[in-house]
């Protein structure tokens, strides 16, 4: 029994970061996750994780774009054209960004996290804690993954 | 500038099992997601993955256990009371779940996967490719969360 009905989120807080453009795509870059004031409670105890899962929404994406179905990876043109689920473009049909953060401070309702790819006032729908379940060991990747992922470790 | 409004979700699929209750938490089990008829062409390339990230929305939370800031993990009184950020409970302001399941099999619109901790007719959100990113070598834990990992490798 499916249950397609539309399904209504109300954010948890919002990003907050000096990063524009491109620049939010640098995971070295420090923002702030601010929480709403009526959810403080629940952050009790996160501290004693170093990394946390944030889920956000990409409103930067418009809603025509969201029905584009096919990209090449990075928007390069020597990568295959792939399924929008086979990669992890923002053009997808929902754009929620999910992003492993290194979680640096918290004060008050205020996370300050390193490498998180929103831009300011992005509305976070949820955080959570980096599990083992997370991590695939021995992943199976396809070859112009492999091939981005040693362009990237050839930068650093 | 927060963009606090409420945001609307269409689901691209939904889970169908037959694992009932309890069931569903054991990570041997297999399960499929049907994406929707007009969405089949953003699958093409995801073979390629071994595993996927599954977003998916836990309708069985009724809307006022959402707002349970607090939980002791897994239910057990003998661990800490946290923030429900500290920990992975389906009793979150907004009870997405994101779970790495593993790839078997992709045919027409339907994903076969292993690993998937949701019932049948579960609305899913996205499914996005695992990436290098998303895990953390080293990874900073709390002691209670130390203490549920070695009980789990115990019974294995």
């Amino acid at each position: 029994m499916p249950s397609l009905e539309k399904i209504v989120i109300s954010p948890i807080g919002y990003v907050k970061t000096k990063a524009i453009g491109d620049e939010v795509k640098d995971k070295s870059i420090i923002s702030q996750i601010v929480i709403n004031d009526n959810l403080i409670e629940a952050l009790d105890g996160i501290t004693g994780f170093s990394h946390v899962f944030v889920l956000f929404w990409m409103a930067q994406i418009p809603k025509d774009k969201r029905m584009i179905l096919k990209v090449h990876p990075r928007g390069r043109m020597d990568m295959p054209l792939l399924g929008v689920f086979a990669t992890r473009t923002n053009l997808r049909p929902n754009p929620i960004g999910l992003t492993l953060v290194e979680l640096l401070k918290v004060e008050g309702n205020t996370l300050t996290v390193r490498g998180l790819d929103a831009f300011d006032g992005t509305a976070v729908l949820d955080v959570k804690p980096f599990d083992s379940w997370d991590a695939a060991k021995n992943a199976g990747l396809p070859a112009w993954w492999k091939k981005l992922e040693q362009e990237k470790e050839q930068k650093l």
